[in-house]
């Protein structure tokens, strides 16, 4: 089959022939009919993922048709449409037994991370050596053997090349506001960084009820999506300009919630000091390894939290479903997300638009 | 009246004979019983509290009978036991009447925090000059002019001497544990720092229910006194020893919820990867002015909370009745508390028992 394969960082994707082998006991084979490309692609590209063990099958936010059972499997059947989780829960660990999913950090989840199964091994060979799926997935090619428990049913009547999204960038960008933030009603939300993901924590936010959703980019393009989206505030950031300055003139006093979706740690301390006392600051983007990230002591000592989210806090089998009401219902959008659509052979253009910036989401439909 | 008077940073304090007036509407005369003397009154003389504005009548963890009202005053009345709060909420700002009067930021909350009313002076005189009490309350003086807010109510059999440690203390450190990180039954918990507030996490977390609760210090004596109060583990931390490593020593994967009692923001970074995926460190220390806190990007990604918090989220009209509650149940412990007692002549020995670190509260009785 086919699969966009990263094999030296800072090169292009390649994109070839790999081998892939039979699921075994509780995996599956998805034909992917759609993934979308996010900036933690890029990032693995950039070397600059903890995630990445090259040569790396890419693609994390996929969506297919059930196409082949291993042994054991019970909870899906071939013709089922799925989207492709970023992660699944291990399921026996005691976090998992739990029921806090979200803290699996079990050797299994671990594995999964790094794109191997459960045993260390996994089932893409090029060249007669092993290829990691990126965190399990590996959507980005024609077809993924997952785990079932990273593997969610939908309804077969969404669109796949729509319903990829919500393997990673929706999820983790209305999770953020869901389940990390706990936006509420009536509230001010600053949402720095309106990309793919930022503009789903815009969408969570009106979701969750929220009265201000100011949308922070230095990109105007990207504000009026954010506002068709619900913002009610755009906020177009000059160049040199600080993040808390621009939130203020807006909102004096500090808003409830900030986001940051970049990914800068001195970003994340200005949407910090964007907040009032007792506000909230969720950390969407993913930082530099190996970077601190610093706040104003005197700012957090006067009743600020700044919280951490790996994903939006989602557990699949919860927030997917979820997510697809909210879409059938009209109040999440996903189609206003997709800039361009491209086939696998044009991948590399859809990495080079996260570079420029300029665009939310590219979707590799195959 | 005698008050302890701070008029020069770094230099000791000076019981002196302080002009007191008459107090204006909604204020009153609390005639001082006794006053714990805090850690936040030694970074006043250290010149490395922003609520320093000198002259200042140090002390803010007072309780004493009321011996004069205001005018329009209805809420107490002479003879009524008092503890001073460590803020009065203003009561009608936009958060006060939403009922978030934890973030209350008004003009009159910020004055009451560098020692004055709401109208900006204070009923403090020395040699004609105006004396700023510190945070609005003053308490290591014979007599408070506080605004009627500022004052709880608290039932007449409770012993004065142990019930002034509600003023910050107790409260700081309960609210901490019940209010700032909202532990949960069950849950691991490490307290670093066992001082005054520190020893109260330790009480609010075993109130809250956790099952381990660690308690980390360098000095053996707090260890003792936090096992007596409820610590389940006491972790006496070596010279130069990590807190990360102490606390995994004892539960690998790290806890649930970590405090950082002691103000250095080395040692918040170290409590924060002490935790687990999942979970929360409250910087319960006031950091030195100016210094930013800074924790791994990473460790943060990975669903992890940092909560700062001033006096541990309290609403005094709230939380002070609560604390009685629990002392008259039993389950709140005020005596082992209290190291010594000094009359106010000896308030300096105090500040040096703070300095020297040996001790967990000192108690100034009048």
């Amino acid at each position: 089959m086919q699969a966009a394969v990263l094999r030296e960082f800072h090169q292009p994707l390649e994109v070839e022939e790999v081998q892939i082998e039979a699921p075994q006991r509780g995996e599956i084979v998805v034909r992917i009919a759609a993934s979308g490309v996010c900036r933690s692609d890029l990032h693995v590209q950039e070397e600059r993922s903890p995630v990445a063990r090259l040569p790396m099958v890419l693609g994390h936010e996929g969506a297919g048709v059930v196409e082949e059972l291993g042994a054991g499997v019970e909870s899906l059947a071939v013709g089922d449409h799925v989207v492709v989780a970023l992660f699944g829960p291990c399921g026996t660990c005691g976090d998992c037994r739990a029921g806090d999913i979200v803290s699996c950090m079990s050797e299994t989840r671990q594995n999964n991370m790094f794109g191997l199964m459960p045993d260390g091994t996994t089932r893409l060979r090029l060249d007669g050596a092993p290829v990691h799926p990126m965190v399990g997935s590996g959507s980005l090619a024609e077809l993924a053997v997952v785990r079932e428990a990273q593997a969610v049913k939908i309804d077969p009547e969404i669109p796949l090349d729509q319903a990829c999204l919500a393997g990673c960038g929706v999820t983790t960008g209305v999770g953020a506001a869901l389940n990390a933030a706990q936006v509420t009603p009536g509230s001010s939300v600053a949402v720095v960084g309106c990309g793919g993901v930022g503009l789903n924590v815009v969408q969570g936010a009106r979701i969750a009820g929220a009265a201000r959703i100011l949308a922070v980019d230095t990109q105007a393009t990207k504000l009026d999506l954010a506002s068709d989206l619900g913002a009610t505030d755009p906020v177009h950031l000059a160049q040199g300009q600080s993040v808390t300055d621009a939130i203020q003139a807006v909102v004096p006093g500090g808003v409830d919630f900030a986001f940051e979706v970049i990914g800068k740690p001195e970003i994340v301390a200005q949407a910090f000091a964007a907040t009032r006392s007792g506000g909230t600051t969720v950390m969407v983007g993913s930082p530099p390894s190996g970077a601190d990230i610093a706040v104003d002591g005197r700012l957090l000592f006067s009743d600020r939290k700044l919280v951490g989210t790996l994903g939006g806090g989602n557990v699949p089998q919860r927030d997917i479903p979820r997510l697809m009401e909210f879409y059938r219902q009209g109040s999440l959008k996903l189609e206003p997300l997709i800039s361009q659509r491209l086939p696998l052979t044009q991948v590399n253009e859809a990495f080079e638009a996260l570079v420029t910036g300029e665009l939310a989401r590219s979707v590799i439909v195959f």
